[in-house]
């Protein structure tokens, strides 16, 4: 059984939850607290020397990491990554987009507002993080609303997984997601797909900082 | 024959230059500025709406983004992308990783040291930018010092060529890669596999900024 090393709350790590449901794959979770040093120890640096989660691992011990890599490595052989080599690039264009351009933006927002303290000095950077956001969500609601339903191709997929797992919480870094009509659509297609499960709540202290304004 | 769109001291650019001349196969390169607003006219950004190079047509007009998903495509079915699921999934993953915590830090240090003024504020940021790309440089020097030749699994690849692009400008960054024994004998072996080649040296005016310290 494979082995999922994760922050709950982290929508990195969520895809892979996500993923794994909806594959009916059994699994293992480990809880790893990234905003607390826990991906800093020895014995997590001894499995991922670039202390990050998610990470996950085989019974026979070998790891793998980086979320998008591991969506990929699931996804093999099944309806979450189809098409011909084309389509499978288009695929993993989308994913090297979340990671570039939409995650450093919307999901660090995020973080600095919920996890990072009120008088933390990287609240400054806000605002410029928002501009950056904003410009991956135009680019996501320009290929929605070209008349893609999704950004797997055809059908939902490994790109929609990446895709959802930050957008879903962007107003979490104070991004107004009712702008893009389109996203909010998408958003609502990907809940309904079977064996969808939710990213949890972030915890209560976290929940009420998120819940402040800037 | 493929169009490549690219700014040919961008590492990102260099890339497709790279492995399309090892893979012997012909293209067409057109010149994009980034650095002067030509990826923003609205005719590229009718062909990529991120606004970024590189990006590659074919004869019939489809486009595909982002160099390493770029390099996915080419290296589809050659000795480039080896292995099975699993090994190329290790690519996948060190490709992920050049673009989130490599390229950030090392290409955006050499960015900002030749391509922004002198008294540009995001010079305030190297510091930073320099302790992050030191981590990912780590995490390299980590990997072959286990014994590993490439990062591509067995031999030469896109992981390899990827990781290339800016660790061989890192110095350009400010970064001194003599302190990484293991990296600089890899740069040396990549350096002379069949069909190297080198990334053409900066503009002067970007040359002699690069040569000033910070």
């Amino acid at each position: 059984m494979i082995t999922v090393y994760g922050y709950p709350c982290s929508g990195n790590c969520h895809k892979l939850k996500l993923l794994l449901t909806q594959l009916g794959r059994e699994f293992k979770w480990v809880d790893i607290d990234s905003t607390c040093g826990e991906t800093r120890t020895p014995e997590f640096l001894g499995k991922n020397p670039n202390g990050k989660v998610p990470m996950i691992e085989l019974e026979d011990g070998r790891i793998l990491t980086e979320s998008n890599a591991i969506l990929c490595w699931l996804a093999e052989g099944t309806p979450f990554w189809t098409g011909d080599a084309w389509q499978r690039a288009q695929v993993l264009s989308w994913l090297f987009f979340e990671q570039y351009s939409h995650e450093p933006y919307i999901a660090v927002a995020r973080f600095i507002r919920g996890w990072s303290p009120l008088d933390s000095p990287r609240r400054a950077t806000l605002a410029q993080l928002r501009e950056r956001g904003h410009q991956a969500l135009a680019v996501m609601e320009q290929h929605l609303a070209a008349g893609h339903e999704w950004f797997s191709g055809e059908a939902y997929g490994i790109a929609d997984i990446a895709l959802f797992a930050y957008t879903v919480v962007a107003d979490e870094g104070g991004f107004d997601v009712s702008r893009y009509p389109q996203i909010r659509e998408w958003l609502a297609r990907v809940m309904k797909t079977p064996g969808f499960v939710a990213m949890p709540s972030p915890p209560v202290e976290v929940a009420s900082r998120l819940a402040l304004p800037d």
